[in-house]
Parts: structure tokens; sequence; C-alpha cells
């Protein structure tokens, strides 16, 4: 089976990271010799496809696992990049709002409020590889900063 | 009606807080008139109390608005004392098992992890002030300690 993509974007830390987050829930190996952009294709909303989600009463565990391993992977990689523990921890109050933390030592490196889990989701796949990037260095460079903190 | 007690720990800045967040979720006014010892009763468990909970499932929203309630005077007692917003965050993942945060700026000033939330209380009125007293003491001092980062 061809578990392999050619889009060199599946090549990135990252985007294995994903991968390896999106594999570990399967647990029954239903999506087992699938590839990595059928894997993650869920993560992949356009407007269209976001504006179809109706954001009434919670989120479904699914759509969550997503949230989570989206965080999680970047959670790896700054704990990668960094050598110290990322612990990342998606918050969901209600009705898909919530707060996502990703602490290193005492310090939070990432603090973003979540609002319509519902529709958790990127425009394309360079579009999520490009947000990742984008909070990983400003997590790096605060832990560089402020790294007696975040080696408590 | 007696809304007054004798004991002076209830004229304390923490018990006062406490009994704030207590009458906040009485929304209906069920409890008014009732005195701060009655509304506090819940948060007093001995062992036979505690050891009587069973701690299967996840614990009632009753009880986690009680763990709620402690962590949110401590914030707003963290936040009187230097003067900059504490944000708590109780994060009950499952069966009781959890952790809480308190943020100041990126700074983590409190960090515990929860086991059998079901079973959240104290010994007595003055063992639930002094456990407060002491997380109190350690947050203010690391805030103390790294100002720069709780100024972020």
């Amino acid at each position: 089976m061809n578990t392999t993509t050619a889009d060199p974007l599946f090549d990135t830390d990252f985007m294995k990271e994903m991968l390896r987050q999106v594999r570990a829930l399967d647990s029954y190996g239903i999506h087992d010799g699938k590839n990595a952009e059928t894997l993650l294709a869920p993560f992949i909303l356009n407007k269209e496809a976001r504006a179809a989600i109706p954001i009434i009463g919670d989120p479904d565990p699914v759509t969550l696992s997503r949230v989570r391993a989206f965080y999680n992977a970047l959670a790896v990689l700054i704990e990668k990049e960094c050598g110290q523990m990322a612990v990342p921890l998606v918050h969901l109050s209600n009705e898909g709002f919530g707060r996502v933390l990703i602490t290193v030592g005492k310090l939070v490196v990432l603090d973003r409020p979540l609002r319509d889990a519902h529709r958790f989701g990127f425009e394309s796949f360079s579009k999520m590889k490009t947000e990742a990037d984008k909070q990983l260095g400003v997590a790096i460079e605060i832990v560089g900063r402020y790294a007696e903190v975040a080696g408590l």
C-alpha cells in the first residue's frame, strides 16, 4: 500500500508529528495503510466546509481529539527544540469556548483562547504548517529569553 | 437572620472571598441569610466522610464548583496582593483526575495535580485557611522573583 505522499511538506518534523498524533488515536488500526494526506484530511476545512458545521452545543469528541492532536504535536516540537518538557493543556468550558496552554517549567510558552472549536481546521496543509511554525517560533523565543523560569 | 459567626477565622480575606465565591454560585438565592459556617460547611470533610464518597466516574458538578470556588478565591487573593490579573484554570480530564493552574502574565504561579476530585475538602476551616495561605505565599514569592515574566 502506498503510505507516502509526494508533497515534501509531509517530510517536515511538524507534519510527521501530526501524523504520529493521529495514528496514536487509531487504537484499532482501522486507518492502517492510509497515507498522510488521507489521515490528516479532516484538519483541512475551507470556508464553505467551516460554515456548514453548526456551532451548537459542545464539540464532539472526534473534533476535540483533533484540537488536542494539533497542540500535542506543537508541544512535542517545542520539547524537541528546547530540550525541556512541554505540557499541553486543552481546556474547553462550553459551547466550543476554551483556552489552550503549553507550559515549560513555570513558563507559559503558548496561551490561546479557543473559539468555535467545532470548526477547528485550516485552509490548507501549508497554512496549518505555517501556523504551527509561527507558534513554535514564538514559544522557542520566549523559552530562550526566560530560560530560568522555563527551567523551574 | 444571623449571617455572622463568632469565629475570627471568618473575618480573614481568604474566608471572606470563599464566601463571596460560594454566594456567587447561588443564582436563585436559596442560601440567602445562611451564615458563613453553614455555607462553607460542604468544604469540610473528615476522614470518614471522605472515605464514604465513591470515586467512580466523573465528579458531579456541585463538587466541581467547590474545587473552582477554592482556586478562584486563591486567584483573587493573588491578584489583590500582586496587583496583576491572576487566571485560574481547573482542568478535569476523567475520573476526578486533572490539573489546576493559576497564571499571572506568562508565569505559572500555581500548578497542582488534582486527584480524587470527588473527595475535595479539608479537615477543618483552619486547615483550609492554612493550605490557602501556604499556596498564596508560594505564588506571591514567585511573582516577586520573576516580576518581568509575570508582567508579560
